[in-house]
């Protein structure tokens, strides 16, 4: 039997709290052998949702916490005071190396600075970015946008790590060969862009380990011409909200089209299941959490707003990128430049 | 009768040059009797395309030009050596007062060079933005982004010049009493951003002719929660290319989805009629061209791909445009500012 990937879960984190968590959880277990949980957690309300489930007990272990970290609660401050929370005491698990990975849908600026300041960055990463995978049209159906974190006003150099990780990850992780690296820009020159994309430009088109082909305009992302998506956090956080706004949109006026006579009404009926079908394929959610690469340990984030199947998907994530070694192949790519 | 708005169209500039460029200016002058129109470009092409219309001929005259700008030269050195281009002709003849207004579908590089050195910047205004409205979910179905243009890494004074040139836009030509405007941010806390954001906050929160309301997700733009969406060029144009990428892309799996089995097909019929008004309201291009603010004389910048509607769309833009003023406006409040 494979060795268990111990995954800790932040059973206090996101909007369903602790009833997706929990399911997501127990799901995950049942769905998948090699995985082993710890359910970081206020005792009582954790054990009152695991009791709901039949699962293998001996897979899933509950870490008792007394203190919660509110979304709201600025990141910091909150990492520094609140020791015995589910964020804090998971993450220093990790860093123990009492577990493999952390998932977490509670703030996302706990897990950000937690990320950094307890978990760590492997030797060598500048700034561990978060990269979610966002739907596109190409043959696998997304591609990486990477950073979308917290590393605002980024450096050159720190684009350069987030395109070598970026790749790894789409390499070993989605199985796409060779992954296409693009960065995000305002045209398709090589001259064009703000300072941080022109000095980045010729550092990634000098890199031997990416497959570089240049500048990518954010109205082709959607298209999917490019595997993964450099840019800054700022431009990336605008990129993925932007996202998020124009789908929402965009869908609540299809549907409000289609309820609009009594004629399309009828066609509304035969049209929904197909496209009902087609649209899930680009459903920001459906690819469980974004990463936050390069640390000691893998830090999963997903959705506040996640329910437990998108809880389980973040989970086996964390299996995959454990069976494909991600983190030992970051480390050898980023050390192999500091030997340039 | 009122004096006549004169407006140069480039009628060599876009890829449907001269054909839609001649269309839309005869349209223009048959629909509003107080536009007077110079058609910049080459004499024989446009003349032939001209004499297929039946128009007013006393408020339509060609302008002779022998050299065309194409649209990947590099900029400014088509304005500097193709002088007699309709571009720079055109705009030449905003800067000395023949003209009111020049619009083009040509090179935006070379429109938004030409703005700047040409035709020349109000005094007191450091960049000239360039502000496309968007479809956005508010009362008046859109909201103005700006500045998406070539001012990449702007300064924190630049941004507050975007949001007065911004609310006044909105005010006078949109008729949006007391627009909100609202800074592209990563978060709703004034403490979050990147140091851009950051020095500006500030800056806009004390500036006392406008409704500023804080900082804007990108999420919430499309909902249409600000008038006025306030960054630096960069962050603009990859939020106005994402909202083209994914529309499209979203529109393009709506329709695959509508055809994938048989009685969604039938269903496609029934609901073809309505959707199209819906998403009519959600079209990029209806809103005509995008003004280039701050400038002595107006700069429309049009879609490349522009049609004849949208050509006319943009005509009589510059009608309102000089009708409100504008520019006086501008010049005020930029003056109000310096006296500070």
């Amino acid at each position: 039997m494979a060795e268990l990937v111990k995954v800790v879960v932040d059973a206090m984190g996101g909007d369903n709290a602790p009833g997706v968590t929990v399911q997501g959880a127990v799901d995950a277990v049942n769905e998948n052998e090699n995985i082993f949980i710890y359910l970081a957690g206020l005792k009582e309300a954790v054990s009152v949702e695991l009791a709901k489930y039949t699962y293998d007990k001996s897979r899933i272990e509950i870490v008792e916490t007394t203190e919660v970290i509110e979304m709201a609660e600025p990141p910091v401050n909150a990492i520094r005071t609140k020791k015995d929370s589910s964020i804090v005491k998971g993450m220093m698990m990790v860093r123990n190396g009492q577990a493999d990975a952390f998932v977490s849908a509670g703030s996302t600026g706990a897990v950000l600075v937690g990320g950094q300041v307890l978990v760590g960055r492997i030797k060598g990463v500048e700034r561990p970015p978060l990269a979610p995978l966002i739907p596109t049209d190409n043959a696998k159906g997304c591609s990486l946008l990477i950073d979308c974190g917290a590393n605002v006003d980024a450096r050159p150099s720190n684009l350069v790590q987030f395109a070598k990780m970026g790749s790894i990850y789409m390499e070993s992780v989605m199985g796409i060969k060779n992954p296409k690296v693009g960065i995000v820009n305002i045209g398709a020159e090589e001259e064009k862009g703000n300072s941080l994309v022109k000095e980045t430009f010729p550092l990634l088109k000098a890199c031997p380990d990416i497959n570089f082909v240049g500048s990518v305009e954010a109205r082709d992302i959607p298209a999917g011409v490019v595997d993964v998506v450099v840019c800054e956090a700022f431009v990336g956080n605008v990129i993925l909200k932007t996202y998020e706004g124009v789908g929402a949109t965009l869908i609540s006026k299809v549907k409000k089209g289609m309820m609009s006579t009594l004629r399309s009404k009828i066609g509304a009926l035969l049209v929904k299941p197909a496209l009902k079908e087609t649209l899930k394929a680009f459903d920001l959610e459906q690819y469980g959490g974004a990463p936050m690469l390069g640390l000691n340990g893998l830090v999963v984030k997903t959705h506040g707003s996640s329910k437990a199947i998108e809880i389980k998907n973040s989970i086996l994530q964390c299996l995959t990128f454990q069976e494909q070694g991600i983190n030992d192949k970051i480390r050898e790519q980023i050390q192999k430049r500091d030997v340039q």
